[in-house]
């Protein structure tokens, strides 16, 4: 399935200006054939192309399905962005793939990048929706401070997953049972989030968690949260 | 914690001499001088260096904790190795992280690669071995065709994902109640196994499983069913 990325006005489509080559240059679309889009609203589309041009192809589209390729739950993972941009990507790449609704790059005490772009994270979760069939796109935001982040959360679905010797339960004891919620998981850097951190989250509520007692990887922990979060709605 | 790879033989032990040059030069290690190691058989040690050249460190070890790490199951994933070697890399380094016992490259009807060199992929899991605290090294096959895999398991304990429409449970649900039983999860190449092969399976009383509804790449699969296991074992 060739999927593009489009945009819908009453009843009338338009391919994202950055998809047109690749429609007309490479798989050479014609005027009346189909297209298959998404916009990022969770459905698929069907358009039949009446414009063509060098920057825009578009004409009138159809709804094909509703909430396509949706998982039947809405995740949020916050995570320190890692040194190693590579690693971050491929966090994106495979959490979209399995399922997430939104991620923000978190900026912590012992963050080791303070800056990013986050263009080509987008794009990456772009093609991983495409590819994986799904309607929905996430959203990533821009570089968030930890406060900012505990401040605009409802604690009740949040979850920590630190590495100070304290209590708290498995990631997946603390989703069971409570399939379909809103989930939102914190996961700190590499040097791990700060005490002031932690007590601030404890502070406002959220439930610290553990992944288990193998010493993973930021990007490592914050996939293996997206994986239990889709292994519970299995 | 600086780890070394590393080998015993009655009372001394001994570096792998890739490891002499970091301790030597980098870390700068002198006799008498303490040192780290695992030997890949599942335990930590730590050794008082003796005698030290260019080519070699060596001196007496004692044993300093039995099944270091140790994740509390047995798991072997065959996954037919991706086109590109990052992805299966990626898979390597986060499947050791976790804690797997045995990756075997498998050589599908479909398999986008026909060969492989192990060696870098050996290096990725002593590396993330090391990085995640494990005393036990998993091993790594050679690229091995499916019949023989298929020869060579315990059908009771083996799960094929496949894509093809038939009845399956999930894999989560497979494995449930059977905590740390040895599992062999067989992960298709890009194209799926072959109709010839999921029959094979079938008639080797291979449990077929499933992943969910998402579309994953192969490599995700692989890490979603290490990560699967990981969770249910928590």
């Amino acid at each position: 399935l060739q999927l593009f990325l489009g945009h819908i006005d009453g009843t009338r489509f338009s391919l994202e200006e950055s998809e047109v080559q690749h429609c007309t240059k490479v798989l050479r679309k014609q005027l009346n054939d189909s297209v298959s889009f998404i916009t990022g609203d969770g459905n698929l589309y069907s358009g039949i192309i009446e414009t063509l041009s060098k920057k825009s192809v578009s004409g009138r589209y159809e709804l094909i399905e509703q909430d396509w390729g949706k998982v039947p739950y809405s995740l949020t993972v916050a995570v320190a962005p890692t040194k190693n941009m590579d690693r971050l990507e491929t966090f994106v790449e495979k959490a979209v793939e399995l399922g997430i609704t939104r991620i923000v790059p978190l900026l912590c005490d012992h963050s080791e990048r303070k800056n990013l772009k986050i263009e080509r994270l987008q794009k990456i979760a772009l093609s991983a929706t495409k590819q994986s069939l799904k309607g929905s796109l996430p959203r990533i935001d821009e570089l968030t401070p930890f406060e900012t982040l505990i401040q605009n959360i409802d604690p009740k679905s949040a979850l920590i997953a630190h590495c100070e010797d304290a209590p708290k339960v498995s990631l997946v004891d603390a989703i069971k049972g409570n399939k379909g919620q809103h989930w939102v998981i914190l996961i700190g850097p590499e040097g791990d989030f700060s005490s002031k951190e932690i007590k601030l989250a404890m502070d406002n509520g959220i439930t610290p968690i553990h992944l288990g007692s193998s010493r993973l990887r930021t990007e490592t922990a914050a996939l293996a949260a997206v994986t239990m979060v889709y292994g519970e709605h299995l």
